[in-house]
């Protein structure tokens, strides 16, 4: 069967999920993630079978370039992990000049099916303010930009920014430029969260139906959440015509972010008599890979978060066997199975063996090596020491918190700490340095947490602002494993370019951590926030064989 | 004037706000609230001008009656505190029962405006398995007990739950007997959250053409938000001519929660030409009341939340004033201000007065007396001490830990804590009971957290499960105040009933605790949360100077 045969994006009824959790979700102040996390979290978005994988902005910056490079050579080929011989699009974003497209091809080219994304604004708020265009001057950039874009890559997707405030006369003969220049996707964002479904449905109906030879291009919609109306502006985009929706996971992005990848997905597989439309997203992963992207962006998801929030199927919780099944039918619409929630809570206990371990990790979806079995076989020991039912949410946070942290450059010896009402919180840290030896530092603070931080700040000399912190427990229970997340902002000058606004923002980084102790989670994640900023602003190279060697991976 | 000339009401483009944070939000697993919490949230919902307070279920138990009750006494009557003359309507949910909407009307007749709720389901799944009746038997029932309601009570709502899945056919003729019985209002929940706006927006303009007699009454829109589409189908309702939205403050509710009061209220102001609708809501209160309900209810808000969300406006911070500029008039479709986020951050310092600690509480719109603020500047004082610049944020955190705790049983004297990696966390408690007297114990844990847990329990004896547990960081910086939510499930065999499901639940209890020393901020959350549980299991009584004495008020 040859690979046209075999393509879904001949089916005129399927959506083409185009993932820019990396590039937009990413931009959201303190969601910063580092080149190996992205790379992971790229791995996982294949996984889940969106079709294109917006990886960043190359132009950002040289960093930038190389997460997207490495994205498109480990992520966007054939290879034997991914679930079929179709790997995503990787697709590089860059502002509609010679440099950025430059850039972005550059980081792209390596993959079996390259992108490249440009976009310029349309609304005459942002011709005036940010381009100092006018209308001629923005129709001939955008031609000549995409004809440049296409002389490089044969796929080449086109936004006019600001589509939701721009005058639709005028988009049509943009995006009739941009056609003519070889675009083959027309992609149409609502920037800044501004219109009603009913508008948004109108906007993409008018430019299916005014914009010449349109037929031949896919089009697309991105929302963002400002009202609360991302997912059904884009479900009636969809309705008016669109087949490719642009989304990030848990809805991530600046401001309210953009429309939730698995909003979208669940509302076309919950109601297939409303829309018709279908996608390749193996809905059971959602709710893991909604977990990874909380952890690694530091944005926490609320408990009343549709699809994936603590809450979303929580009423079968504490109802009896009899009561869950006659709710099931009135009051369910979803099962939590389809999106990878588990309606089984209590797994192991203390007296587990290695075996039932490794059974319980398989049916999770974790494939482990023998040596990484071991390592995890040994947190799982001391932690059933401490706390008598093991779940499957602490078994996934234990796993994070032993292979998510993809490099250490310090790693945490030992935390002594003592605090109370009485006030004088202290703590004494023990760190291990790059170089092998081990330093210890107390500190008082204003709290356990502010003390151990000093500690570690007095050892690791790596000024910083700590921007969000916050903890909460993976399961029911007083003796319950603490998670903590937190981000940092960096002081030195360092900065990520923000390709839309045309301006630096500081460089965050986000760390995460789990122990029964919070305190020691609290420095775990600390640390593992301070190792990625010192990569990033040392330019310290993680170890070659750290840096390839997988997370556990979903089977 | 006379009432009625100053009826907004009468307009038929104005949409009326009837919250159900207090029914259908607290509902939510663990956002059970004291009643004198619910009492202290339904001032703030009547200053921040919602029509109608849905303030409880009054069959559910003795204690939610009262509950009612006593908001209905206390702000469904004219007063000094409240912003206008027109007090809130007070409402209270039944099913439809004899015996429901008479527990219903004794809640709520003390109010100068009551309304008595109730419904019954409509959809063939509903009927066929939670009713166990038949079209006839439905119509029959809902003739009769929406005729009783009205025998009690001028202002009746009639709902036909799980609307969004019924017959429309059989939902006209429903309606039809629930207006002839005398219903006022019929309100039109999409209790499952499976409809699109489309499909929603069409059920509400049928509903309006095709049932007789429909002109005179007001029909209302329930949404949720299973598939991420609450906002916009309460939105395309209201276009269709509905003009009351029900709603909840966060979004707070059963699985993926309602619609959010803040989503429908700001897009109605942000879009008029689209809507052509206004609501009396005074929107600057918007994140104050907010956040009192995330306290209240340890339902947190994700950063990425609409409105609401830490980062909603979060492109504001960090750059400069010609960007910001240049970035309000292209990025930006609302003010921070008109939801009441301060641009300014920083306030007050260690060397700030008790004077400019007042003013800026007073800007604030807290209204404390003298002792009161005597209390909250010794707190300011030390927290001062401690942390170098005091925000807003910090502020307002230390009020809701020092007034929002509306009731102690048992007060922490002391804690003593030493934890790390090293195991054997241990911390040692002493609280004073209501009797007078300390105690003091020590328990060895998993965390810090857990052993001055397993301390308290020891003082403390009141079975419970630790069902959640969240800290977060008010401001940036490392020496910044934590902020705990905690909540508890009795182990005592007393539930609340669940009047949609007909179920009990069990019945869980949330805390709440601010301190730069998490575990004493995590050790105070406890706390309150075991207060309200003994208050409730006990039945003891809240001393009554402290029940009646109001937390601060907005100005």
């Amino acid at each position: 069967m040859s690979l046209s045969q075999n393509d879904p994006f001949t089916d005129s009824n399927y959506v083409r999920i185009f993932d820019t959790t990396l590039r937009d979700g990413e931009q959201s102040p303190g969601a910063t993630m580092t080149s190996n996390e992205k790379l992971e979290l790229a791995r996982a978005l294949a996984r889940l079978g969106v079709d294109i994988i917006e990886a960043g902005f190359p132009a950002a910056s040289p960093d930038d370039l190389e997460a997207v490079r490495r994205i498109a050579v480990e992520v966007g080929n054939p290879s034997d992990w991914a679930q079929s011989s179709r790997p995503p699009m990787i697709c590089g974003l860059a502002r509609a000049t010679r440099n950025d497209i430059d850039k972005a091809w550059e980081a792209v080219r390596a993959a079996a099916r390259p992108r490249i994304h440009t976009f310029l604004a349309t609304s005459e708020i942002h011709m005036k303010h940010k381009l100092k265009m006018d209308r001629a001057q923005v129709l001939a950039r955008v031609a000549d930009m995409v004809s440049y874009a296409v002389s490089l890559c044969p796929d080449v997707e086109f936004s006019p920014e600001d589509a939701g405030r721009s005058d639709p006369e005028f988009l049509y003969q943009v995006l009739e430029q941009a056609i003519k220049a070889g675009a083959t996707t027309l992609n149409i964002p609502d920037t800044v969260g501004y219109t009603t479904p009913d508008e948004f449905g109108a906007l993409i109906s008018g430019i299916l139906k005014n914009t010449p030879e349109i037929e031949a291009c896919c089009v697309s919609v991105h929302c963002h959440n400002d009202l609360g109306m991302a997912t059904a502006n884009t479900l009636a985009g969809l309705r008016a015509g669109a087949r490719q929706a642009e989304v990030t996971i848990n809805g991530i992005g600046e401001r309210a972010g953009n429309t939730s990848l698995e909003e979208v997905v669940m509302a076309l597989r919950t109601r297939p008599n409303i829309y018709g439309l279908s996608t390749g997203i193996d809905t059971p992963q959602i709710a893991r890979v909604s977990k990874l992207v909380s952890n690694y962006s530091g944005m926490v998801v609320q408990p009343n978060k549709a699809i994936v929030g603590a809450n979303a199927f929580a009423h079968e919780a504490g109802i009896h066997q009899d009561g869950m099944l006659k709710n099931f039918l009135t009051y369910e619409i979803m099962r939590p199975e389809d999106v990878g929630v588990s309606r089984s809570r209590l797994v192991l206990g203390k007296h587990s063996g290695r075996h039932a371990f490794r059974a319980r990790l398989t049916e999770l979806g974790y494939n482990l090596n023998e040596s990484e079995l071991d390592q995890a076989f040994e947190r799982f020991k001391n932690l059933a020491d401490k706390k008598k039912t093991i779940t499957d949410a602490d078994l996934e946070a234990l796993l994070a918190d032993e292979f998510y942290q993809l490099h250490e450059v310090y790693s945490l010896v030992g935390l002594q700490v003592a605090c109370g009402t009485m006030g004088m919180p202290t703590a004494t840290v023990r760190l291990r340095g790059p170089d092998g030896t081990t330093q210890t530092q107390a500190a008082v603070g204003t709290g356990p947490v502010d003390a151990a931080y000093k500690a570690m700040d007095a050892i690791i000399q790596a000024p910083n602002t700590l921007l969000e912190f916050s903890v909460h427990s993976v399961t029911e229970g007083i003796d319950a494993l603490g998670e903590v997340t937190v981000r940092i902002e960096s002081k030195e000058t360092r900065q990520t370019f923000d390709a839309q606004k045309e301006m630096d923002q500081p460089h965050t980084y986000g760390g995460f951590g789990a122990d029964t102790d919070i305190v020691v989670a609290s420095a775990k994640a600390y640390l593992s926030a301070l190792n990625k900023l010192m990569i990033a602003v040392n330019a310290i190279e993680t170890p070659a064989e750290i840096s390839v060697a997988p997370a556990p991976v979903l089977s």
